[in-house]
């Protein structure tokens, strides 16, 4: 498949939803990216790989990095980790605060701001220099040294993250954060903070596209079926309130951020990622989600 | 693969679960049925098949009909359908009611009981003879003329039917419904009374999991990327309060009912339907999602 | 006190707000009542009395039939009744069938539709002849033969009453119904259907109002000390999400209809009612809940 | 009326309740104190006064603070208040954060912590020494200089305080806080430690019972009219979910609090207050609420 013509295809086709949606802008950090940018980039498990427009320009990955921490702590406790989160969807972004109430603060699913919160606290409690292991972990999967957090990003989303601050306190109060509620924050928004391109980002997701492959780097090790696991994961909780509808738009695992990144795979065939800053009302990218509907529509190879 | 090998290997692995759970026994229909039973079928895209013990035992299909009104829907409305019903999962069943009165009478998606009474009232809107047509579909995709109603059991649900009727009074009061309550009511028990064994519901759901194949039964045609979608739905929604843990431990789309029967598909592979009144505190088969966690980890062949 | 000179004071500051609001039309017997009209009537447990305007015209007196429905339940079954209903406030309208899903069935106070349903299922199965019982007590505390249901509104509000229907089969549902659902629909539409005037339901009040008069009326008796509690309820759950407003601005024990009637008591001193159609965002009558703030002004006597 | 021998009286019939509930425990300074306590203080407005057992120990007020701020808030902003702060019930307790979340940063009433962290937000806005200003101000209300914050409470308060900080992030979030975040909860905390005796409270609330008097104190003013309201949100809000109940049984406005004491106030009559450590599981105070209940049964005193 000639995977170059089929993106240069898709971003003709994507030119109309150019100015469609609305950056996030709750931080400065954010607020300051120019929003008429795309960049899009797949890898194939067989070595192919095609990109386009500003796919080597790095952005903040936010809550893409839940699927990373995601991976150590399943390396760390294995189904133990199942016990401090579920791995439900989540229903209506509405129910946040109200779900945790009623489930006596186990969060829902790993990849709601409460359950990544839970994640930080376990990996605060077991790794040694946390963010040190984070980040080394995270460039091994990329084979990439140069990959790094932003702290001023960290910094004014701390300065803002009142919602966040709400959250974790009433885990607290319920008992599910071990540590210090500060850092468990200051943590946290570090992870969310690291920047990387679209390029990059696909490349480090081959890792999850290929369950064929030994997954082991820096010490997180999980086997085939645990990488299987979490792209089901992917597929039913990674799109907040539109998980259901990604499925059945794009039909593919996969994971977005609200700096405008989604990353996504077909297991045993490739990795993509897309960017594009404007968000459409659930938070997710507006061209990015129509660039993978597309991809899925022109090679026919949804999942389903 | 050597499927029959692989379903008597199962078999011998579930077996310590056999007493595990309990037979639903809301209605004197249900109780009556002796819930140590065991069926499991599978029908490959390629024409083999294997089964196991009570293969060709009927049982009451209940919401596995959602699949069957989904496909009529679906043919009939098109992507209008979706401004009467949403794809996204349910969150806790603990939100059914809650989620309508929050969400202005739009089910969450078709297969809670709201988004099938919806589709009830569509089928009745536009359906000639609504009980008629939606038993010959049935037949028709699964090639067997002797499906039929289970009267009793519909009547039987009915009268105990205060759930149902609390949610579909609740749908009319926001202008969801558009026919008669008791007429909806009616219909949809009618349609949950289907009786069929595992072999002929593994049958049936071939034509979901084949999308290359023409989907064209008694005048209801779906294209291969509105099967593929609804292949989706089944993923993302299909296990209620349990759709998560399904995908992650099993990994296939699939759609559960009460009497205890699974179906699930492996697109472009196979579809299987197992069979066991026992259930968890879900409302799904014991024994039914055990046997097809273990199918997927013998073949290895789990869509992600 | 010169009542008669404060209640033409009253009406004079009142005119202004003559067009506010929206009287109820769900059904079009109620839609058909000409909504500029106004009546005011007091009677004081010293057997003064005063009236305005159309202190004589009958209206639907709706919700307020739930006090003389209290009144019944409460000397039938004591306070075995409160394990069927509580007796706090509601909180928010919203939460209607929210909240009885999460108390199993149990309506938080009397005077929500829920907690009426479940008095109408316990009159029907303790009175002989629920219709004529009802109405020969809410005719012996008003002392007034003449006082009748109106049979064209009930029927009118079975038709449309599908909120209701939701709330008392989910009530069924949970086992809190004893009758069969149409019986409990039919009764408690016909108990909402009384038509008095504000003369007749401001002298029926002071059977509330003086606490140190015997309350037995056709057999139905109420100790001193039942009917303070009595009004404590009406305080606290008498004007449904607008209890907290009503006891702020008026200060007084009271309930409101949809029908526009709100009748309020002073223990002790008097009861008053008034009656205007146009309602405000809450359901409550706007010049009548104007007339008894300025009442309890310009008399200086609140409760508190 | 002879209250000394009415109180002596009540003494008797509570002693049989003298082991039951629970005192607060979660934090140490209030696990310390002994819970076989009881005391119980009754002012007249004509200067008459009783009291029995353990009247002049001092304990934490706790919530009964409330009270006070909200008088300074009523006097700072007048009816304005009520823009940032609702006036309703607040239904159950279960519903804390999801009626914030619904209701968008605006809390239900003054009473619950939602409502008086909004409060204590509007103090530090206003006051040019909160902390010293709302001291003088109780003392004041007291007429008693030697009324005084416990710092040891307040921090151990603060430290375990993860609900409140919870409430208040999400107040944060939604704007409804203007000021730091640990200079609320830290002015919050202080305001809850205040120590007082039945005694000195029950006199300090003559002050409400006695709106014929001027309420002036160290430059807070209240209208006649204002006390009144505020002795109406007593009523509707001072008992958590336990209003209504409050309400029924002892028909007097007051406000509890969780070290175990509760004040309430016959307008025009008395004020009392009662204490004793152990809580049912509505966090009210066993002892007193029966005391207070034989209070108004003996005196066929409620204000129904």
């Amino acid at each position: 498949m000639d995977y170059q013509q089929i993106l240069e295809n898709i971003y003709q086709e994507i030119l109309p939803y150019a100015k469609e949606g609305k950056q996030a802008d709750y931080i400065p950090e954010l607020a300051k990216v120019n929003p008429d940018q795309f960049g899009m980039c797949i890898h194939t498990i067989y070595g192919e790989t095609a990109s386009i427009e500003q796919a080597d320009t790095r952005f903040s990955i936010q809550s893409i990095s839940k699927v990373f921490a995601l991976a150590m702590c399943l390396s760390i406790k294995g189904d133990e980790l199942w016990k401090r989160v579920g791995k439900e969807p989540s229903g209506t972004a509405f129910n946040s605060l109200i779900q945790l109430e009623v489930e006596k603060g186990v969060p829902r699913n790993p990849f709601i701001n409460a359950g990544a919160l839970v994640m930080t606290d376990i990996l605060l409690s077991h790794l040694e220099n946390p963010e040190e292991d984070f980040l080394n972990f995270v460039r091994a999967v990329s084979n990439n040294q140069t990959i790094n957090y932003n702290r001023n990003v960290a910094t004014s989303e701390r300065e803002n993250g009142y919602l966040n601050a709400a959250i974790v306190n009433l885990l607290k109060y319920h008992g599910s954060i071990k540590n210090d509620i500060e850092d468990v924050l200051h943590f946290y928004f570090l992870m969310c903070s690291i920047e990387m391109s679209c390029r990059e980002l696909s490349l480090a997701f081959l890792a999850f596209a290929n369950h064929r492959r030994k997954f082991d780097y820096e010490g997180i090790r999980l086997t085939s079926s645990q990488v299987k696991r979490m792209n089901a994961i992917m597929q039913t909780c990674g799109f907040y309130d539109e998980a259901g509808e990604f499925a059945y738009l794009v039909g593919l695992p996969g994971k977005s951020g609200v700096g405008g990144g989604i990353v996504a795979i077909h297991p045993l065939l490739y990795s993509v990622a897309v960017w594009s800053p404007r968000l459409n009302s659930k938070g997710n990218s507006v061209m990015g989600i129509k660039a993978l509907e597309l991809l899925t529509t022109e090679t026919k190879e949804s999942i389903f």
